[in-house]
């Protein structure tokens, strides 16, 4: 999906909102239990609850591999099952020498068809390239996340005055473009993404830590979209887990109706 | 594997060698393409024929993710497949917040049991603890990697007169111990290695880079091997790749051997 399909599937479900299909064994309604792949059929009644109110799926791949191969089955037949129009995120952090990374794109890109792979910065261009040269993909590179251990590098300062994730911002925007690079920035730091339009002011971010991790939409929005939007709005465990009985379909679509409708509000604020 | 059997395995074979299996379909033997499982069968028969001079098996996943399912099961059937008294890294870079990596702790050490997994600093402690947490398993911390790349950050001069790679391996030691951490340090880096072992004397090494990447196996060991070897290093492509032919695993093994020869050789000058 390029940027602008993005967009005009922003402004046609009022939503920016991204659902995080985190899905855990350990935490699906136990009635789920009995199927032959309990967690692709908790991701499809999901996706079939949501789907109105969101843009964006995000599968983090740490929740699937936990799961061996069996695992990273339900992780294809998920995203197989998604609808054409949706942005479909593989939040993998992966990041690796060259010919490595190469193989990434490949497992991610070709392989499984999503549009966009989370990639870690810390090896630095050429581990972040690969990525980046497969057409209408989407890299989504870490720069500002939503933990506590967000403080031990990433806000670090460096000799020359910037903190590491502002260098990581600027250093990166010359290996790819608009059309082709996003961000990862915690909404737990809201107060910071003024900041980081700065220095990006037309790259869409993905924004988790919304909710369940503390950090509040209206802020995040305010802070951070653009007259492209140029936010995607993470929300995991919140939709998800809304429930963990026989309602947890529905109570999955109310939780996402009301974040859509908090969007909406805020989409109108702005243009 | 703990510590102190990991360095029997280095007296006992005279080896500090650690085998990349960074098996690609693209790569191996055209003659093994038609087994049920191509890369499985590749890595046994490297496997049978290396097993004497290497200490450690290293699995890149990217390589196995690029496959898909297959792919990751040809990693599973591997990792049961390598014997005993080796030591198994998954060569994964992973690295998320913390409830995240416990699910990539858990995919690499209760599903796969491999003895370590290499993980990515950038999002700081709560996103490597988890993996620190798991009993008799080791985390591997990207420290100073030997791509280009590393320049881009790793390499950077932080505030405090330090660069990124130096502050991330002080920073880690109180997270971990000799006991269950250890770092990357690419080879090519041969000359950072002796100012490394002034902050972490004692921490084993993993080394890749030596041979395709340019890095010298006497360089790196003179500079960076402590009085329990301190070093894993790794070399892939110049043994499992040495040659594409029927011969492919005697040329793997003759590889393999004249490595180990050079590192009996080292362990002999330093012990």
């Amino acid at each position: 999906m390029n940027r602008q399909e993005l967009i005009s599937q922003i402004k046609t479900k009022k939503s920016y909102l991204c659902v995080g299909l985190d899905s855990d064994i350990q935490k699906i309604p136990a009635h789920l239990l009995n199927a032959q792949d309990p967690i692709f059929e908790f991701n499809q009644r999901i996706i079939d609850a949501t789907e109105k109110y969101a843009v964006s799926y995000k599968l983090n791949t740490a929740f699937y591999e936990a799961l061996g191969t069996k695992g990273w089955e339900s992780l294809q037949k998920t995203i197989e099952y998604l609808p054409k129009d949706v942005f479909i995120i593989a939040d993998a952090k992966r990041g690796d020498i060259g010919n490595t990374s190469s193989q990434y794109a490949k497992a991610f890109f070709e392989n499984l068809n999503s549009d966009a792979v989370t990639v870690a910065p810390y090896m630095g261009e050429d581990s972040v390239k690969p990525f980046l040269e497969i057409e209408n993909k989407w890299t989504i590179l870490l720069a500002l996340t939503s933990n506590i251990g967000a403080q031990d590098f990433e806000m670090l300062e460096l000799k020359n005055g910037k903190k590491l994730y502002e260098e990581v911002l600027e250093k990166s925007q010359q290996w790819g473009t608009e059309d082709n690079l996003m961000y990862v920035v915690g909404a737990t730091k809201a107060e910071y993404i003024a900041n980081i339009r700065k220095i990006i002011p037309n790259h869409f971010l993905l924004v988790p830590g919304v909710g369940a991790q503390g950090g509040s939409l209206e802020e995040v929005s305010k802070a951070g979209m653009t007259k492209d939007c140029g936010l995607l709005i993470n929300s995991s465990r919140q939709i998800i887990y809304a429930s963990k009985d026989r309602d947890f379909a529905e109570m999955a679509a109310q939780k996402a109706k009301q974040m859509q409708q908090e969007m909406a509000l805020q989409l109108a604020v702005t243009s």
